[in-house]
């Protein structure tokens, strides 16, 4: 059990708040399952926003896109309508041209006050993502910008999870 | 009651079958309600491939789409998972820059064979949507090609549908 | 132009804030049309919470849920990927057994402090959506329960839309 | 290089066609990374039923549903607009209560007569689906029954599979 803070980045992890609707559940009442990857898509891009160097800016700026390589899923028990959800998003490894995330998936206790409860031994679903840095016009393979790196590097560096992890 | 074709075309509708998977519910038990407009752009998209006139082309050739401009849409009763149904597509209104087609949703009581039935006096689902063309490039309209305008034109003549309903 | 509040509620009518991520758009380079079901969804979620009858609280009690039966979507100029929305819901008519609301989606033109700039008369789309009370169990239809009538009724006076719109 | 059958089951593999539409894509111009579980979900749905051991039958007899416990999932090339795309289901491991599937996507050359060309060196993507076997009512662990098990089992043992990969 940890508090999760109200603030949405800390100790190298972003928290990602959002809430199942029927649009993201299917007949057997739970979430469907391809639900997490646009949930996670969500979080990824409002972590990027957050740190600072938001993924539509390195498409201005660059061409470039972070497009997705791989992706591993576990599916470790199900959300259901209405409950609130909490996506983690830590960096795992940063790569010239690539970057690996780990985004687990929470049910959060609580929602009024200062932040809420995430029960961390007890994700719903982890997903493993590999994201490819490639050029908007054809996908090739670009490297990831300085100032991008930068920012993911030092959020990998203040959760200590590079060394545990990657 | 009346049986509809296995081919695709006939008295100016075009039948498109398609199943209900997870994908298309949701926690209540049945289809989701903007699951229609994701199968009723299937079934257009098919529609002009079978009456030789793919958007595709019209998009290559003339830089050229059909887009959503509105859609009026009846839900009359649900659908579930596994449910096979057919969207049956037919022109009501062929003009300068746009198109509106009727696409009812029906459920298929029978697979088997050649064809099957459908209570077309029961729709699950009515959708009256008009189609802008536009330009690709900045969504400015376009006037509607003449081999896209020539072949719905004979649809709908085919079924009388624009007398009774244009 | 109107400021549009960082409270969600004023003047009878509710603000949902979202920003468009790639799951919502599709290969025309805007937002899919049938995402702006999706995006009315949740918005009306939020809306119920916000005005202190959740919808699952309606499920819960009573049996009962909100089923679109009809929409009326115009869509009048296009969303793109990394637009930040404005949702605004307001009731038009609330009767026995049933609901309309209408619900109009915005670009909001800046985000940061006390909330933010919405061009009201130029709304992207607009749906007009008839929802029906029913039983979950059967989807046949129930009467509104008094709590959810009386807090729709009461954003409906505050709007003065009923008088306008109903 | 290969011909892919008509049929839709051969060499222990299952051949699923299916169409990229605009709901399936993304503002990138490709395929939506989600889209490609969605797909594979109706790719298995045919499967079971093309084998004659329909999933929504296990549903009805036993109150048992495969639920996706695991997938890893690698986007190798992007699909678009208007492709017509296979997905080729195999068999990897059949346990007590799950099955591991490989499914594979690729892009069908040509479309017309007996069946078409896949080039089957080259994925678009290749997801290794872990099902588990678990009752609807409360998602605890349930044998595969027989018939599901030995279907399986027929066509794993068919493509030689279980020997090279599971």
């Amino acid at each position: 059990m940890t508090l999760y803070p109200p603030a949405t980045i800390r100790n190298g992890r972003h928290f990602y708040r959002l809430r199942v609707y029927y649009e993201d559940t299917d007949a057997g009442g739970v979430v469907y399952h391809a639900t997490y990857l646009r949930m996670a898509e969500r979080a990824r891009t409002e972590a990027l926003r957050d740190l600072d160097v938001p993924h539509a800016e390195m498409t201005r700026q660059f061409g470039l896109i972070f497009m997705v390589r791989r992706v591993n899923l576990d599916y470790l028990a199900p959300a259901r309508l209405d409950d609130s959800l909490v996506v983690v998003t830590q960096p795992l490894a940063i790569r010239a041209a690539s970057v690996e995330l780990r985004q687990s998936f929470f049910l959060a206790r609580q929602e009024d006050g200062e932040g809420g409860v995430l029960d961390v031994e007890r994700p719903l679903a982890v997903a493993d993502v590999r994201l490819a840095c490639v050029r908007l016009a054809d996908f090739r393979p670009g490297r990831v910008p300085e100032r991008w790196r930068a920012a993911l590097a030092a959020l990998a560096s203040e959760s200590g999870v590079s060394q545990e992890l990657a």
